[in-house]
């Protein structure tokens, strides 16, 4: 049987079929209705499933199950969407709805975690029985492997690590609380620090910093010292045996990685540090992770 | 069958013998020969083992297993010590050497871990799958419940909560790392606070801050923050169902706790906040931790 998976963000909802090899054989997106609530997100999904299956020649009944991945908070035992802010989903059952459009078993998933999941099965943590996923982009998302199996929280209600407090009484994050990890280990803080440079964008300070501009390299450099330590900090409390690093940053490759490496080793309670890896399921790693979670 | 548990500090050694229901049903101590090597603490165990079986009549046939906690990280896959400063371990097959002493299979486990089973069988964690127990001494140790059991982390190092990075770039922690939620949180960190006000001692400072000084009431509020922040990260990374904070400073009781709870609440991403409460399985959580991991 195949499984069907959909990652709705706030710009596109893509979606696609992955077969029992976890090969996604079909896939497309059609754009987020913005501002249209909640019945014209379910129909635009249930658009987007017919045309993939129409187009792939794949009949519905082929179909197991299908998986949602959203960004926000979800209540995976109950199906419902507590807060996607970029959706406008607010206590939303999504898995409810959707299983009453398609008339399939739908199962609920955040999309940092669909992704971790798809680096379980066939990424970068393939093998691991614990192992976290932190992406980087415009804030920090990520997904935690505990004995062998995606963890969604000890009440269901997902992990957060970007929430996690890196320096108390630092900077304000979106959330309302100073000195979360995500102000100091985004995307966002780089272009934030690189911007006074006169350097736009995360991939011009990095390319800056590598070219040798000192003061790229500082705010670089500084970006390393505080994403090690947040690393690290996991590292200290879960002792994983891997640890993959997502998002667009990851561009930066060996330059990101070795001192990132270094800085977290140094700081590691333990007598080895984990493998610090790029992650690897790549663009699709929402779809088929939601995919994966289906039944 | 009966288990015994040994919890080696760097005073004292006790022990004591378990029931099937998990009663202590016989303890003693001997100091702990300090600076004497691993083959005379050997020989203190031993004399223990026995004296307290002695003592209680109960025979050595009847004890199924020995536990074995100890202040610092433990490779539990090897049963060896890889560094318990305070005991003078380093790479020491302490299982291995234990059981060929007493002729029963033993299992080493780390004091911290040892105290977050007990507090999961018979004390303020019982009946969670996911929960934290955070103890507050001179430094910061814990243990933490996954899926319902103790994890003893990925790799088998255990946990070190201590060292989550509190506030990156700040205080020097005795682990050679800036900002540590041990330097920030701990005990020795209202010690230190407390000092330059003439304040000496946890116990003093708490009292003082309860009696409405205003310099020590600061002091206290200000360790509530980063303690508050400390428990955040844990909440908002594993979304546990319940903390139990242990050591000395609980019993500060809802002057403590009260605070706290709004403070985590605050901070929490969740809608709701988990459980803060006190640990109950109290001084001899170790030894019955220790017991409990026995085989």
């Amino acid at each position: 049987m195949l499984r069907f998976g959909f990652d709705i963000g706030g710009t596109n909802i893509a979606a696609g079929v992955l077969d029992e090899q976890n090969r996604l054989i079909a896939k497309d997106s059609l754009k987020f209705p913005r501002g249209q609530g909640t019945p014209e997100v379910i129909e635009t999904c249930a658009r987007l499933y017919r045309s993939i299956l129409d187009v792939s020649g794949i009949g519905d009944e082929r179909i197991a199950g299908v998986g949602v991945a959203v960004p926000g908070s979800v209540d995976t035992r109950t199906g419902t969407v507590i807060d996607a802010h970029n959706l406008g989903f607010h206590h939303t059952p999504l898995e409810a709805l959707l299983k009453d459009r398609l008339q399939k078993p739908v199962r609920l998933i955040n999309d940092a975690d669909a992704a971790a999941l798809a680096e379980l099965r066939i990424g970068a943590l393939n093998g691991t029985r614990t192992a976290v996923l932190i992406t980087i982009g415009t804030g920090i998302g990520g997904g935690l492997i505990l004995n062998g199996e995606l963890f969604v929280g000890g009440r269901g209600n997902g992990t957060e690590p970007g929430h996690m407090i890196l320096r108390n009484g630092g900077l304000l994050c979106t959330c309302g609380v100073n000195g979360c990890a995500e102000v100091y280990c985004s995307a966002t803080r780089l272009e934030r620090d690189g911007a006074p440079l006169g350097i736009l964008g995360t991939r011009a300070l990095i390319d800056a910093a590598r070219n040798g501009d000192p003061a790229a390299k500082r705010v670089f450099d500084a970006f390393i010292d505080d994403l090690g330590s947040y690393l690290a900090s996991i590292v200290n409390l879960l002792d994983p045996e891997r640890i993959a690093i997502g998002g667009g940053v990851c561009g930066a490759g060996d330059f990101l990685l070795d001192p990132l490496r270094e800085n977290v080793g140094r700081k590691c309670f333990f007598e080895t540090c984990p493998e610090i890896v790029t992650a690897t399921a790549g663009n699709d790693a929402g779809i088929i992770g939601a995919a994966l979670s289906a039944c």
